[in-house]
């Protein structure tokens, strides 16, 4: 039987529609054109030469790739079925909502809105267009966050998670630190809160399988700018069982990422959590049931250094299963996947609270859900 | 010319009491046996049984080492230069001020006092005496603290610290959550603030040049024993231009000893900054002047690990440094080094603080100077 007889089985790709040039899309682009069921089927932008251009500098095919020269001509594209959104956190209700208003599926790019009441109308919109919604939180699609989580979910391994430390930093330079959409309070009005401080508490509470802290407290003394917009700043989580986290943002340090989980049993360290130092493996440590050698001179066991190989990058990864719950909608007849949204509600209203926290002056504020 | 000929121009060996037989004094025995310049002359106990018993299970010549039955028999010894004091914290008032009023140089274990004005009362009678005062924090003399101070002081390659983050924990078992002197109120009453958490502090003293933070707030829902002694705590320290440091100390998680430092152009990892992970090399992390790779799909460049080698144990580097400066008294009429009593005063002032914070549900308290 030769293999010209048998159908082609694979699912039609899920054509994306890139919504905003930002230089982040161009990552996203290039994840669309690696990942199995992708496709870029259009871009838009404010003008079609902007969009032109983007596709052209991104290896897209610039004669299939539709061009559109508004966000509105976008959406109206009957062609595409998902929108990728990188636009400023301050477009996000219009645009996300006018796109799941024409049936297509929402990645967005996070901050997924400026404060939670804004995503719930967000997430409202998907929800009555029957659309997939997720975050572009592209970590979360590494097979070492995987790794990760089964090595947190073993209680033996690990046991129950007691302290938490995350750093998410980065040294802007004067240039970001003037014109870039993230010191803007009319765009991204959350700066380095909003920004970094989205994937500390996003691993905060992926550490703790999404358990909302009941307090969180501002750390003293953000800096920001003269608009007023975060360009550091960082807050304690707590619990209701005693579980704290501290975490900590900013644009004017060195790039850091990290995060350190302390458990009863075991002890979970990543440097690079957000962004793999490289594309192609990424590490953990993890140190269990830890003890000291003989007289206190040394550690036994020693902690293991666990490497795990990708093969695809992790924000085709992500691009990869957002396709495939999107084809289950389409041509399967299946339902939006609930996690997504929920872990970013989650996110969000963390982000909410920390942010109340610094604007009373790091009086303790309850997370609401 | 025979080698007989040249006399010897070695200085005398710093001839050591050791007061009291606590399991950490097992591992001082054998660094003094180890450090240049260093001599095991006498051990105390409150019973000459157990300091036989001591002596002969730690490589001491029972022959030649002198056994006290009482600690005053010790302090009486005309023939100790200088004695090590592993005593309960309760203790260290009465007895090295008592050491220091019949001559003798004082190394004291951690914590060294339960509050600075007792501390102050023990430097006080060394600084009459004239004698050498230093604390037994081992990793202070690890060459790898060496060489993490000169990157820390390399302003290029890691700039102004502005965050740093510190965990020293341990899981303590049955025995010692029931029996062990750091969680009895009338012993170690500082607990695992005293214990591990004096640890933190100095480290991130240590990171920031001895500067004292201005405040200091309590982490909430501090743990306790039934008597009140803590088992589980942190703090966040806050100087005046704006820098952090969290630190949380625990006797119920996995044993855990990390610090990152985060500063404008750097990043310093190290996991095991208390005891390293062997005793014959130690490692730390520095990523200096970091970016995002091409299209933020890795780090450019990438963090380099630092490893540091050492032929002596930590331990036994502390008892080398405070032998050469206890012979520069008393063979060359020198003054006793001023920067080891200071840095202990400075780390019990923070130490003071968070306590005072913890007793205050978590108020802001000031540093004293």
């Amino acid at each position: 039987m030769s293999s010209a007889a048998v159908p082609d089985q694979s699912p039609r790709p899920v054509r994306f529609g890139i919504l905003g040039c930002a230089a982040i899309a161009r990552k996203l682009a290039r994840a669309m054109l690696l990942a199995p069921g992708a496709a870029v089927a259009a871009v838009g932008s404010r003008s079609e030469v902007k969009a032109r251009l983007f596709a052209a500098d991104n290896g897209l095919d610039v004669a299939t790739t539709r061009l559109h020269g508004s966000y509105d001509a976008l959406l109206d594209d009957p062609d595409i079925d998902a929108v990728y959104m990188p636009l400023p956190t301050s477009l996000h209700v219009r645009w996300a909502t006018a796109a799941a208003a024409r049936g297509k599926h929402v990645l967005l790019e996070k901050p997924t809105a400026l404060c939670a009441a804004d995503l719930d109308t967000i997430l409202a919109a998907c929800d009555t267009a029957g659309v997939q919604f997720m975050d572009s939180t592209m970590w979360m699609h590494h097979p070492r966050t995987a790794k990760m989580r089964e090595t947190v979910d073993n209680k033996d391994a690990i046991g129950d998670i007691r302290t938490i430390n995350s750093v998410f930093s980065f040294r802007a330079n004067e240039d970001f630190l003037q014109n870039d959409i993230r010191v803007k309070p009319g765009l991204d009005a959350l700066g380095a809160l909003g920004d970094a401080g989205w994937y500390c508490i996003r691993a905060i509470l992926w550490a703790v399988d999404y358990e909302l802290p009941k307090t969180v407290i501002a750390l003293r003394d953000p800096v920001k700018n003269q608009a007023g917009v975060l360009l550091a700043c960082g807050a304690t989580l707590y619990w209701s069982d005693g579980k704290t986290a501290t975490f900590s943002c900013s644009f004017l340090t060195n790039l850091t990422m990290d995060i350190t989980l302390v458990g009863t049993n075991g002890t979970v360290y990543v440097t690079d959590f957000v962004i793999p130092y490289e594309e192609k493996s990424a590490e953990f440590q993890v140190a269990s049931k830890s003890n000291f050698a003989e007289l206190h001179v040394g550690w036994d066991p020693l902690p293991s250094k666990h490497v795990v190989a990708t093969d695809l990058p992790q924000e085709a990864l992500m691009v990869q299963e957002f396709a495939r719950l999107v084809q289950n909608i389409r041509d399967a007849g299946g339902k939006p996947e609930g996690k997504w949204p929920a872990i970013t509600r989650k996110t969000q209203l963390v982000l909410d609270a920390v942010k109340a926290s610094i604007d009373k002056g790091s009086a303790p504020v309850e997370v609401a859900s």
